[in-house]
């Protein structure tokens, strides 16, 4: 099946694919799973109404339907698993208006085989983006 | 892009993920979204190891790294976000030792806009698979 996939021409995409599926299938693998999804959400609670929601797995390969796979797993790979972290590189030279249009962001899932969930309300979508600064993880 | 991508000979595969990245890129559009990580771990507590890691998303199109993306979505649809109905149809000739090695079970992400936070511990894994009765949820 494998080789019947890898003989077409989209090889490279079709292969990744079918690699990612096997290594899934697998108990406990060669690699510890990481797998996470995350969704952003209009207002601060859990009725929230989620408006854009994103999956991503990094190990063998990077692949989700987050838009940017491979830059969303280097970031969160530099956060460790510690997601506080991507709120640690502010934008300095930009200002946001201080009114109260929440928006909440999660990720949840598993980060080299331990679970992972994590929440962050921010006051407004241009707190958001200046406090994220162009990080990939939420770029979807 | 797209229709470089369309023109390729693997039209199919490629332009569902062109699709969902478009989509997943677009606020509040024409999906409520649905993207889930499922996660399978030894032990019966948050301390868990995580064995297998699978992420799915319904639409517009079934994806992810889950082996069976279309079944898997068709089963979470019949259970309409309340995941509890995973568990309503056990199998009724498989019998199973009792002894504790528990295996829990998650699911977490977003189903049709809204939020699911999902978790179950079987006593084993004898339990787990006549309990779930080959749904395709968890069959990864």
């Amino acid at each position: 099946m494998r080789h019947r996939i890898a003989a077409a021409s989209a090889a490279a995409v079709l292969s990744l694919i079918g690699a990612t599926g096997i290594a899934a299938a697998q108990p406990a693998g060669l690699y510890a799973p990481s797998a996470m999804v995350f969704t952003v959400a209009q207002g601060d609670d859990d009725a929230s109404t989620v408006v854009r929601a994103s999956t991503l797995s990094c190990a063998p390969t990077a692949l989700g339907t987050h838009p940017d796979p491979g830059s969303a797993c280097a970031a969160l790979n530099s956060t460790d698993g510690a997601l506080d972290r991507l709120l640690a590189s502010p934008d300095p030279d930009r200002a946001c208006p201080m009114h109260y249009a929440p928006v909440t962001v999660t990720a949840d899932g598993v980060w080299k085989g331990s679970r992972v969930a994590w929440k962050h309300t921010f006051s407004n979508s241009c707190v958001m983006a200046a406090t994220l600064n162009g990080n990939a993880v939420f770029a979807f």
